[in-house]
C-alpha cells in the first residue's frame, strides 16, 4: 500500500514526488514514456530561473538523479485505470497497486500538423511556445500557424522580436478576442495569410522554409505551431469533471474526490509553463500530505 | 519610460523579469535589499526540482547571472511609492520612473521570536518551513513554536520524521482547525507544552537546546518558528485590496488596476514555496505582456 501514487513523471509529477518523499510518505511515480514529460524534448530551456540555459534532456536527468537521491521510485509503467475508494486502486500495464492518495499529473501534448519532417525539426526551428523559445528567433522571420487566441497572441509576441511574422490560418476569419484583432491592426510586420495550410516543411538540420497549399514558399527561421494542445486526461474522464477542452477542472489542485489531486498541464488553467507545472506539483503534494495527515 | 517595472528581486520578481525581458520589453527590477529575497538566506535548498541541492546564495547568484546575460537590469533601489495613472509613476529612494505596467513582488518575511542568537542560527537549526527543511531533521528531536494552523501542521509533518516533537505555545488552547486537533490526538510523539515561551536559544554553530520561560530546558536539533509571516505590502496598502493578513488579494496575479500585477509571497494564497513564487512570476509577466500588447 502506497501513501501516494503519482501518475506522470513530468515537472509537475516529479515535483509532487519530491515533496511527498521528503515528507516521509511511501510514494511512487508512474511514467509511461519519458521522465521529464514534454520538457525532455526541448533542446534548450532558457526561461527557467536558476539555469541560464539547460537542455530538456539535462533537466530531465537532473529530475531523475534528484529523485534517486531521495529514494523516490520512478517506474516506467502506464496507468490504465484508477478505481477510487476508501483506498484507491491503481492498475497499470504491469500490475495493480493501492494508494491512500493519488496525484494525477498526466500533462498535455501540443498538436502537430502531421507532416513529414515535422517531428524531426522540433526544437530546430519548429516550436510551440513563444515565451519559451521566442527570443531564440530575435531578428529573424517566423511563421505562426493557427487562428485562435493562442496563435494570434503568439504572432503579436513575435512581432516585437522579428522583422516579419507570417500568421497562417486555414480559415477565412480569425477566431480570437476582439482586443487581439485590434492589436493585430496596429502591427505592420504581421502578414496574415488566410485559407492556407502548410503542406511541406523544408530543412535538414534546421527549418529553412515552408510551402503552403497555395504553392507559396516562405523562408523562415522559426515556425510556432499554435493549433492547440491535447490534454492527456483520458484516464480520468469518467472520474473527474473536465473542461470543454478536456482539462481537469480544479481551482487549486484538489478535486471532487478528496483523495485525488491534479497537477500540471492536464489541469484547466491560463498559463502552462515549467514553473506553473512545478508549482502545481508542490501545491498538490502539500494538499495530499495534509489530507493523509487528517485521514489516518 | 519602461514597459514594465518589477518591484522586488526575489524568485517571483526575477522570474517575471526574465519573461518580460525575453519578450523584448524594456524592463527593470528594483530590489531594496538582497537579490533572491528570502531564499538567499536559506543555506540549503533541496526541494527545488532541477537541483539536487543548492544553497540559497548560489541560487540567488544564478538568478543574477541569468538576468545579466539577458540584459535585464536589477537595481538596488527601494520603491517608496507607486502612483497609478495612464502611465504608472514609480518613486524610489534614488529617482522617479515611469512604467506602462508594474509587477508587485515584494514578498513576505517570517516572524521571529526576537531573541539573541536567533538570526545567527537560522539555517543552522532554526527554520520556518517544514516542507523545505523538515527532512534535514529526520531521526532527530525538534520543536515547533506556535499554536495556530501552520504550527500544528508543521508539528504533524515533523512527527512523521522525528522521534519526538515539542509543540510549544504561549496560550492555553491551540487555535487551529478541529481536524488538525483530531490528528494531533493520534500522535504519541508530539508533546504539547502550553503557556510557554522560548526565553533562550542555546548553540554556537548549531542549535543545541532551548530554555522556556518556565525554566525547562529542551535539547533539540531543530526548531520551526511558526508564528506567522509579515506580508511586505505596505507599499500598496492604499492601492490594492489586502487580506486580513495584509496579503494582496488576487486570484490570478492580476489586480483591480489593469496595469498593475502581483506575484509571489506577497499575494494571498495557500502555499508559499520557491516553485509557487516563480509560477506567479511567470503568470504575472504573461498577463503584463498581454496587457501591453492590447494597450499600445
Amino acid at each position: 500500500m502506497y501513501d501516494v501514487i503519482i501518475v506522470g513523471g513530468g515537472p509537475a509529477g516529479i515535483t509532487a514526488g519530491i515533496y511527498c518523499q521528503r515528507a516521509n510518505l511511501k510514494t511512487v511515480v508512474f511514467e509511461k514514456e519519458t521522465i521529464g514529460g514534454q520538457i525532455a524534448s526541448s533542446p534548450l530551456v532558457k526561461n527557467f530561473p536558476g539555469f541560464k540555459s539547460i537542455s530538456g534532456v539535462e533537466l530531465a536527468n537532473n529530475f531523475y538523479e534528484q529523485a534517486e537521491e531521495l529514494g523516490l521510485p520512478i517506474e516506467i509503467e502506464e496507468v490504465l485505470e484508477i478505481i477510487p475508494g476508501e483506498t484507491n486502486k491503481v492498475i497499470t500495464d504491469c500490475d495493480s497497486y493501492e494508494a491512500r492518495a493519488v496525484i494525477v499529473a498526466t500533462g498535455a501534448k501540443y498538436r502537430l500538423l502531421g507532416l513529414p519532417n515535422e517531428e524531426n525539426l522540433i526544437g530546430r526551428g519548429i516550436s510551440f511556445c513563444t515565451s519559451c523559445d521566442g527570443s531564440f528567433y530575435k531578428g529573424k522571420d517566423v511563421a505562426v500557424i493557427g487562428g485562435a487566441n493562442t496563435a494570434v497572441t503568439n504572432a503579436l509576441y513575435m512581432s516585437n522580436l522579428c522583422p516579419k511574422v507570417y500568421l497562417i490560418y486555414r480559415g477565412n476569419k480569425l477566431k480570437c478576442e476582439k482586443v487581439l484583432l485590434d492589436s493585430l491592426k496596429e502591427k505592420d510586420n504581421i502578414e496574415i495569410i488566410y485559407n492556407a495550410n502548410v503542406k511541406e516543411i523544408i530543412g535538414k538540420d534546421e527549418l529553412e522554409s515552408i510551402v503552403l497549399d497555395n504553392d507559396r514558399k516562405i523562408d523562415i527561421a522559426g515556425m510556432f505551431i499554435s493549433i492547440g494542445m491535447d490534454a492527456q486526461t483520458n484516464l480520468v474522464k469518467d472520474l473527474l469533471p473536465l473542461s470543454e477542452q478536456n482539462y481537469v477542472l480544479s481551482e487549486d489542485c484538489s478535486t471532487i474526490k478528496s483523495s485525488i489531486f491534479v497537477a500540471g498541464d492536464c489541469r484547466h488553467k491560463t498559463i502552462r509553463q515549467l514553473t506553473t507545472a512545478m508549482s502545481d506539483g508542490a501545491v498538490a503534494a502539500s494538499f495530499a500530505i495534509k489530507y493523509l495527515e487528517n485521514n489516518q
